[in-house]
């Protein structure tokens, strides 16, 4: 029986491996053509899918209603239920979104650094698409238009394997992406969409480096620290974002109440809002009052050092312990540090953040830019909210993702995250002595 | 006995792996202080480290003699003799290189594409160092000196593993370059040499992606592919250069020749020395005896495919197999191939390659063009030969490794390899809506 067993499930992984590395070969031959497509074809590309999705938008509904139905029977939170819907205006978003992409400049076959060497050969470095991107995600069936567009826009084949809830919903959509690519002359095989959504498949997808040349995990943070602990292809991944404001001693106080009110409540389950605020002790007494008078009216749970609670006596502070200052929320709950002085601060960032977002309120130059120096996180900002981490307020006019990692890409990862450079050199003959 | 064995492991890896961390961690704190460093402070403890070693060269060659005496008793190959062997040449050069190295523009702290955008924030990408970078290298000692001036220069601490025959001159080097630091007022934690090169600690340092930002190996290609394999942590690596020289229908043949010649024979055991020659059909008759009579006054083996020994009838040539199009020979063998057009040639080379350097020689421009364009190679060259495929040739003024990966850093890597970049947000207060 145990032998069975064994050979069941050999044969079983076999199969998975053996269909992946069929769609993988397609789609690196197909990444070829992409790779030197010119952005006409690759816009037609996308606008027609635009017109394709229109065309289609009872059916996309109505298969998307399978989806729907079996998440019911399935007893999906009512969270997920809503992320797996599509809606006339959702599809309309989408619609909207593949007309953009096509309006973005082509990040593709430009160069630069070009210089004349003493050798007399001249070189160059020239943005080249990194091949075969394969792109894992969860529920939203939305995903699988954006990330076929970007890949596609930035002349990479592209693997996708959307959420099991949205398994119909993403196969038609996927259709008819690729047929938008058939109708545009461009190969088919740029687009796929995994047949099946068996884990076993993203066991073999995470293990495939000979034909996949980067990988993005698109979810919670429990699918994405899974996926970049296991895979053997390179991650672009996004953990978590526990940012900090600090309120130097040479703060304007109006304006660092201000930003650290935005910083928090804008939204508070996202990954650019404030978890932690440090506030120099020197204008403690006078900050603190003002800002948590503002954070009350928001219904902000504060959780304070000793200091904090001294000068916060009249409102509720709850005690901060050594695990709140690691915390990324997620809610409306705030921890409050008085800091002795800069330093502490940014030694408080460095050590306790994620390398995400912190920002400085400041009006001292020097201050500034120390701090800019000093904080080792992938935006860094003086006198504004941590909520500007976006690729989007970032003009990248697309976002990727936002990559935790220093690797590759860091912070906000436009197109360009999905690209590299091939040094290009050009003689007239020439040899080297 | 067993339980008592597995106990003096446990122990054993547990006192590495407290080791590697407690040095790792080291690391990680005089990063932050070398991230800010300035130019002038760096230059100052390359240029120490430079005296200081002038100051004990004597020293340096009598520790030197220790592990060249234990090498020959080991009965180590003359090759690995020569590379281990601290001479005053070569002491020398190792100063030049320190010099050379605090000469080099700082690659850190330069801000571009800074933008105002409509939300009144200003943003730009500043280079930063990519924090403790480890460095794992055979048995030349002089490498410990490069990697740690390279890893200084560009901000980075970092710990280094080099072979356990150049051991004692390894730790005396690393000596003397921590001297350079702590008298120029920098952490000398910011260049450590493992104090034992047990293997162990080799499979602690690829586990510690909490303290190591990027991995270099450097040495054979058993070396390279083991630790690539097995780290966790991103590896910059330098697999095999399988480099092509393709002669177009359009080529200049004299030229073509030429560049051949050169890309063979100029050094045979190099990464970016030419493994295969393809020629168009059309040009074969007349270019392949040419480059064949001066091949064989270099007595290069050649290994055709079934026209070209037939173009080749009166040569000495060997029928190549399939094997032979995958081969990095790094030596005085070349295999050629007759293709039926430029297609099949980039085909060739994107199948059979291995995306290191390949080059066209043609006059057609709209083909040099394409070439550029179609061939996935960190260095596609047109007229020009593929030794030209070399950190120095291209201006990066040091070089930190090859890389044979496209994430990151590929082809030749600079200073700028061991740097990333961060957002900087300077606003005047400003909010997200």
């Amino acid at each position: 029986m145990r032998d069975h067993k064994k050979q069941t499930q050999g044969t079983y992984s076999n199969k998975g491996a053996d269909y992946i590395s069929k769609i993988a070969k397609e789609a690196r031959i197909a990444s070829r053509e992409l790779a030197s497509a010119p952005s006409q074809l690759k816009n037609a590309a996308l606008l027609r899918a635009a017109v394709l999705i229109n065309k289609h938008v009872d059916e996309l509904i109505a298969v998307n209603g399978k989806d729907m139905a079996a998440a019911k029977q399935n007893d999906l939170a009512p969270a997920l239920l809503d992320r797996l819907e599509l809606t006339q205006p959702r599809i309309d978003a989408m619609i909207e979104s593949l007309e953009k992409v096509a309006s973005l400049d082509d990040p593709i076959g430009s160069m630069d650094s070009v210089r004349y060497m003493p050798s007399g050969i001249k070189i160059g470095s020239m943005r080249v698409p990194l091949g075969v991107v394969g792109i894992i995600y969860e529920s939203r069936p939305n995903v699988t238009v954006e990330a076929a567009s970007l890949s596609l826009k930035s002349g990479n084949a592209c693997i996708l394997r959307g959420g099991s809830e949205a398994f119909h919903s993403n196969q038609i959509l996927s259709k008819i992406l690729r047929e938008a690519l058939d109708d545009s002359g461009l190969p088919a095989a740029a687009i796929t969409q995994l047949e099946a959504t068996d884990r076993s498949l993203i066991g073999q997808l995470i293990g495939s480096t000979e034909y996949l040349d980067v990988l993005i995990p698109r979810g919670g943070k429990g699918l994405i620290e899974r996926i970049s602990k296991e895979s053997k292809v390179n991650v672009i991944k996004h953990l978590d974002g526990n940012c900090h404001v600090y309120l130097d001693k040479q703060a304007d106080i109006a304006m660092a109440v201000k930003v650290a009110v935005n910083a928090k409540t804008r939204r508070y389950g996202v990954c650019n809002a404030m978890e932690t605020l440090l506030v120099h002790k020197d204008v403690s007494a006078k900050a603190l009052p003002k800002v948590a008078d503002e954070l009350s009216e928001h219904k902000v749970e504060l959780r304070g050092c000793s200091k904090t609670r001294d000068i916060l006596i009249n409102y509720q502070v709850k005690e901060a312990t050594e695990n709140d200052w690691f915390e990324e929320y997620l809610a409306p709950i705030l921890a409050i540090k008085v800091v002795d002085d800069f330093q502490e601060a940014v030694n408080h960032i460095n050590h306790y953040g994620s390398m995400h977002t912190d920002a400085i309120i400041t009006d001292d130059k020097t201050t500034g830019e120390k701090f800019i120096q000093q904080v080792d996180s992938s935006s860094v900002m003086w006198n504004a909210s941590t909520s500007f981490a976006d690729g989007f307020e970032y003009g990248l006019g697309a976002e990727v993702g936002i990559s935790t990692d220093k690797f590759h890409a860091r912070g906000p990862v436009g197109l360009e995250g999905l690209t590299t450079k091939k040094y290009v050199v050009i003689g007239d003959g020439s040899i080297r002595p």
